[in-house]
């Protein structure tokens, strides 16, 4: 049984500025759940509209048995799927230094929850452990977001700072190479690719933003085919853009295919 | 001015069974309408909010210039964008003789608009001309679908089709190779791919059915990664699965890269 109250403080975590001033964000559905309480978040209640069972590593969570008409009042899904989760937002700190030797992704304010989730997903995939964002990228915790990542989220730590100074802070670290995925840039396949560095992906409909263009050092294209496979030198018989997750995905698997046929 | 009558039969077009019976579709958005416009598809009728020009080559076509708020009665976005056009369904032929030689997406029975459209406009990017859908798949009409395509709608052709049946005639067409994304298939990007196959592609919760198994020539299975770029043997500490049209990008974009690099 919810109190009007308890329905009240979890429909507010809808609300960035409450999830902020909170430190809380919400979770649901059995399998995002459950890989977040085997993961380093930290869940602080559950509430379930079946009986949910918690592992003997997890008897310490409050589990709040309610019916599914008051699910439905909490929940931000159409369909809602048996549990919600009340998580801990973790604080990640973000240090230049420790992301030399790694691939990253630099995300210039990439506005569809959707593709920010996928993007989460890919990056947990293709082992990459940290997002970098504008801050005017959606927030990782909005709701559409979370659900989104399938619980790729509990893997990968996204950070939120102002990208001309983080590259500028990536840059004085040493010769880290800086990618950025642009119409003008070197043919993906063709081109060098080192091991790690930073990936950059523009804003859906904008592209890179031109003040950060002075730090990329590497330009690359994904080029686009004909039918007959042949790369299409015109776009105004084809697709004028790829969305940016499925930009991202190509281009993560292209590094992380090169790495392994080299090793 | 639009009438009650007109606003009725524009919303009709919302369901399937009346794009059907009408074969008729809703496309909106000024970069998706132009591109219609410049397409094989016939554009029958334009709904616009401002004042719309037509090159001469549309002349032909009825404008019927509108206020906001009644686009707005008849659009399916949350933010409609000036334009609304009535467009005729083509007739597409499917034959299987016909796609012998090139290279196309099977997909069996995705349910996600968001996911059809995306699938559309990657094939449209990597110069894939035709997909062949299980009758389950999402309508590609679907006015999800359509603004999910960003306009590739009008240059790759959807079928409908059993898919057994398919890929049975398919098979005896020749040595068509039929590609099925599994768990336990070959690494993509050490396996051998030919430049023209079938890719099949599964349902988004539960893969490839059972019953088309039998006809996948060659087991294919995206790898995924530790954070030190090498494969990841277990599936407990990484991403379980990748989005249908994630998934479907990373292979259309080997696929395009072995071709390329071999010629």
């Amino acid at each position: 049984m919810l109190s009007k109250n308890q329905v009240k403080f979890i429909n507010s975590l809808k609300l960035k500025k409450n999830r902020e001033a909170e430190g809380l964000f919400v979770a649901e559905g059995i399998k995002i759940v459950n890989e977040l309480l085997h993961s380093g978040i930290i869940v602080k209640q559950i509430y379930s509209s079946r009986n949910y069972q918690l592992s003997i590593f997890n008897y310490h969570i409050d589990v709040v048995r309610i019916k599914e008409s008051e699910l439905k009042r909490i929940s931000s899904l159409n369909s809602p799927n048996e549990v919600l989760a009340i998580c801990e937002i973790p604080s990640h700190t973000l240090s230049p230094a420790a992301l030399i030797n790694k691939l990253c992704l630099v995300l210039d304010t990439i506005q569809d929850p959707g593709n920010l989730g996928t993007i989460i997903r890919i990056a947990d995939w293709f082992g990459i452990e940290h997002i970098i964002c504008s801050p005017e990228t959606v927030e990782v915790y909005n709701p559409k977001v979370v659900q989104a990542t399938m619980g790729s989220i509990s893997r990968v730590q996204v950070h939120y700072t102002p990208l001309a100074g983080f590259l500028e802070d990536m840059n004085k670290q040493g010769s880290c190479r800086i990618y950025g995925a642009l119409l003008d840039g070197e043919e993906l396949y063709k081109t060098t690719l080192s091991d790690s560095g930073l990936i950059v992906i523009g804003n859906e409909s904008k592209g890179i933003s031109p003040e950060l263009l002075p730090f990329i050092t590497d330009k690359i294209r994904i080029p686009h085919f004909t039918p007959s496979g042949k790369e299409a030198l015109s776009s105004i018989t084809t697709a004028e853009s790829l969305n940016a997750a499925i930009a991202t995905s190509v281009i993560c698997s292209e590094f992380r295919r090169r790495a392994a046929s080299a090793s």
